[in-house]
């Protein structure tokens, strides 16, 4: 009963990762979504879009359980805008130590595997990983143009910031990402995406 | 690249569940949580808990799958409290008709995969099909519990129709139902639901 008794409570911990707001907008720009929101949208992204990975043949259940929990250390974390680089300095001890702590909580083996899962998908090495990492990049490209760049306008982002920040996602899917490249140039022309 | 264009406008669609309140609170119990934010909460549930299923030889992939998904009719069909019988009485109609507008925006293949496992879900006849509901019914008594009776409270929900609707859970996941079921007695000495 310990057991399940400590599972319980790291089920009820995360929920907090509810109220961890993104720079990101839902669709219809009525508000910012947050760190759950984004995290299942990748999930049901995943389940649709892994023919699209460089290497087809991945678990998909991996990246799956990536996606899901890659977040969670925003609990203590906080989220890091992308285009925020100042702050981006100290987001790799804040999560460590957020990692540290939240995992944690799980009986000891259910931990390591979180944890295992978060520092492979942090590493970006695995094909499951890198995957993960382009659908975590492309999910807050498309909600952008489809907002009309609402939080591209509200932080001043360019072009050049975008694909420099998103383009590593070639190395995960580099058709998904000539498939957002193409939506790039179209906001820009539109005047969602300063040049 | 029409097969793509399909699958991002699917994955633009269900944006739109991020907008499905339900009548459950977040733990903090500060606003109600959405649709995707109990998905995503029982898909993490069931990489923690599946060794508590009655039968723990489940196919994982299939259950997360299965929980992320089984909302998605609701951008439809809006939420079906679980206590509000009338409105029950249209709630399959209603869910069947999104479920066909809705998975049939995804390439053929792909609507077919997706039907299936809502039909799976719903009908509740596998292993992994009931314990994903043991999950459905388990996080929003967690959650009531965890507010004091946020919801029980406001819609006068009574023990007998919490054990008469939640009780088939026992299905998929006995012990879980054993845990909550000791968590329901101390709410009612709580005071947070109706005996």
């Amino acid at each position: 009963m310990e057991r399940l008794e400590q599972q319980i409570q790291f089920i009820i911990e995360i929920d907090k990762l509810k109220q961890v707001v993104r720079q990101t907008y839902v669709t219809d720009g009525s508000r910012n979504e947050n760190s759950v929101e984004h995290s299942w949208h990748l999930a049901v992204m995943a389940m649709i879009l892994s023919e699209h990975a460089n290497d087809p043949d991945i678990d998909l259940l991996k990246v799956i359980r990536m996606v899901l929990i890659h977040d969670i250390v925003e609990i203590d974390a906080g989220d890091t805008f992308l285009y925020d680089d100042k702050h981006a300095e100290s987001k790799i001890n804040r999560e460590l130590a957020a990692a540290d702590r939240l995992f944690n909580l799980l009986p000891s083996d259910q931990a390591d595997i979180f944890r295992k899962l978060w520092d492979e998908f942090e590493a970006r090495q695995t094909k499951e990983a890198k995957f993960a990492y382009a659908l975590d990049r492309l999910q807050p490209m498309l909600h952008n143009v489809i907002t009309k760049g609402k939080a591209w306008q509200k932080h001043g982002v360019k072009k050049s910031q975008v694909i420099e920040k998103n383009s590593p996602m070639q190395e995960g899917a580099a058709s998904l990402w000539e498939y957002i490249s193409d939506l790039l140039d179209y906001a820009v022309a539109e005047g969602y995406l300063f040049e």
